[in-house]
C-alpha cells in the first residue's frame, strides 16, 4: 500500500473510531502533516482520496470537515465489493449454486470481449445480508485472468481472493441499473413472487490495464436492499 | 471556470467530437502540455478530474486511455443533475404540478436541519425523457438559500438557475436508493398501475459549506429509466 493510501485509511479509521459526525472540523493541513509525520503532498493526496470517496469535504479558506451519511442500514452502492466502511454494519454470506468452467455465450463474449474458445468461470450464488436474502448473482470470469476458482473460494469474498491470492488489481467498473418485474427462477431463489419488483444490476469489471475480466448480473431482493451513493463537486459542477 | 477545469472540458469534448472508443490511447503528458499550452500541474489536475468522472483511465508506465461505456440509452446516475455528457442523447422536459412556499413538515426539517418557521419552496414536477414519462419528483428548497422560485424557473433546469442566477454552488449530495411497489398517486402520474415496480431515490444536496439546502424524493418509471454508474480504483481498492 502506498503511503498516502495508508494515511487516508488512518484518517478514515479515526473518524469511525471517534464516531465523528458530519460537519465535524478535522485538524488543518499543517496539523495533519505534524500528526502523521508525512510530507504535504502525501497529506494532499490522502485528502483527495477521502474527498472522492465521500469521507470528508474541504471548504476553501475554512477547513476540512467530516462527511457522513445520516441514515444507517444502506449499502454503499459504489463500493459494494469492498464493504470496507460497512464491515461493522453488515454481515455478508453466500450459498454457492454453481462454479464451473464453461464456454462463453454470445452475451458474455460481447461484454468480456472474448472468443468462443476462451473459457470462463461461471459462478452463481445467493447472497445474504445479516441473514436475509440480499440477491441472486451470476458472474462470468475470464479464465485467462482468473486462473482458478472453487466452491470454497466463491463462498467467501471472491474479490479478496483475486487481490490477495492472484494479485489481480481492479482498475474500474461500469454498472448498469434497471428496475423491473421478477421472473420465476429469480423469484424462487429470493422467496418472492413472479412479478414482484426487483433491482437488476449488470456490472463489468476491468483490470488496471483496461481489459474487462468479470461480467456479473445481479437481481436484488426489493425488501432487503437499499443503497446510498455519494456525489461530489466533480460530478455536480 | 478554473484553467484545469477548462482543459478537462476541452479533452472530454475532443473525445466526444472524434467519437473515440474505450481503450483509445490519448497523447502522453508532455504532448498534452504542448497541445494545450499549459503547465504540467494543470494537465495533471485535469486528468485527475477526468479519471474521477470516468472519462479516461491511466495505466502507470503505459499511458492515458479513453473510457467510454459500451451501452447507449442509460442515464448517468451520479451526474443526472447536469446531464452534460448526455445532452446530445436525451431531451428532458417537465410539467410543473406545484411551486409554493410552505412550512416544512417533520421529514423535511430532519433532512434539511431546519426549524418549523424556516420556509421552504415545495416543487412537484413530472419529468419526461425524450417524450416519455421518466419520473415524478418532489423537492424542498430552503428559502433562506434558494430565495426565489417560480413556475417558469422550475419548468426548466432548476440547477442551472441556482448556479447562474443565484450563484449557488453545490458541494456534494447523498442519494438513497430503494425499490418497491408504486402507490396509487404516483402510479396515476406515471400512467402505471398501483403495485407496479418503482425505483425510489431520495437525495440531499449540500452547499460547498456543507449546509443542506435541497431535499428531493423521486419515483422513477420502471420502463423508461435505466442508469449507469462508474466506479474507479478509489472505490474498488
Amino acid at each position: 500500500m502506498l503511503k498516502y493510501q495508508e494515511i487516508a485509511e488512518k484518517i478514515e479509521a479515526k473518524i469511525h473510531k471517534e464516531n465523528l459526525t458530519q460537519g465535524t472540523r478535522l485538524p488543518n493541513l499543517s496539523q495533519l502533516i505534524k500528526d502523521y509525520e508525512v510530507s504535504k503532498s502525501t497529506i494532499v493526496k490522502a485528502l483527495t482520496i477521502l474527498e472522492s470517496r465521500g469521507v470528508i469535504y474541504q471548504v476553501q479558506g475554512s477547513g476540512i470537515f467530516v462527511r457522513r451519511r445520516k441514515r444507517q442500514g444502506y449499502i454503499n452502492f459504489l463500493e459494494n465489493q469492498g464493504f470496507t466502511a460497512d464491515l461493522d454494519e453488515f454481515q455478508l454470506t453466500s450459498k454457492v449454486l454453481d462454479v464451473s468452467l464453461i464456454a462463453p455465450n454470445e452475451e458474455v463474449m460481447r461484454n468480456l470481449n472474448c472468443q468462443p474458445d476462451d473459457q470462463v468461470y461461471h459462478v452463481k450464488r445467493v447472497r445474504y445480508i445479516t441473514g436475509q436474502t440480499l440477491c441472486i448473482e451470476e458472474s462470468f470470469y475470464k479464465q485467462s485472468i482468473v486462473t482458478y476458482l472453487n466452491e470454497a473460494i466463491v463462498a467467501d469474498s471472491i474479490f479478496h481472493y483475486l487481490n490477495q491470492a492472484l494479485g489481480i488489481r481492479i482498475g474500474f467498473s461500469d454498472k448498469y441499473l434497471s428496475v423491473g418485474k421478477l421472473q420465476k427462477e429469480a423469484a424462487t431463489y429470493l422467496s418472492l413472487k413472479s412479478g414482484d419488483p426487483a433491482l437488476f444490476v449488470e456490472e463489468l469489471f476491468y483490470l488496471t490495464s483496461g481489459e474487462p475480466f468479470d461480467f456479473s448480473k445481479t437481481t436484488y431482493h426489493y425488501e432487503h436492499s437499499q443503497f446510498f451513493l455519494q456525489s461530489n463537486s466533480i460530478h455536480l459542477s
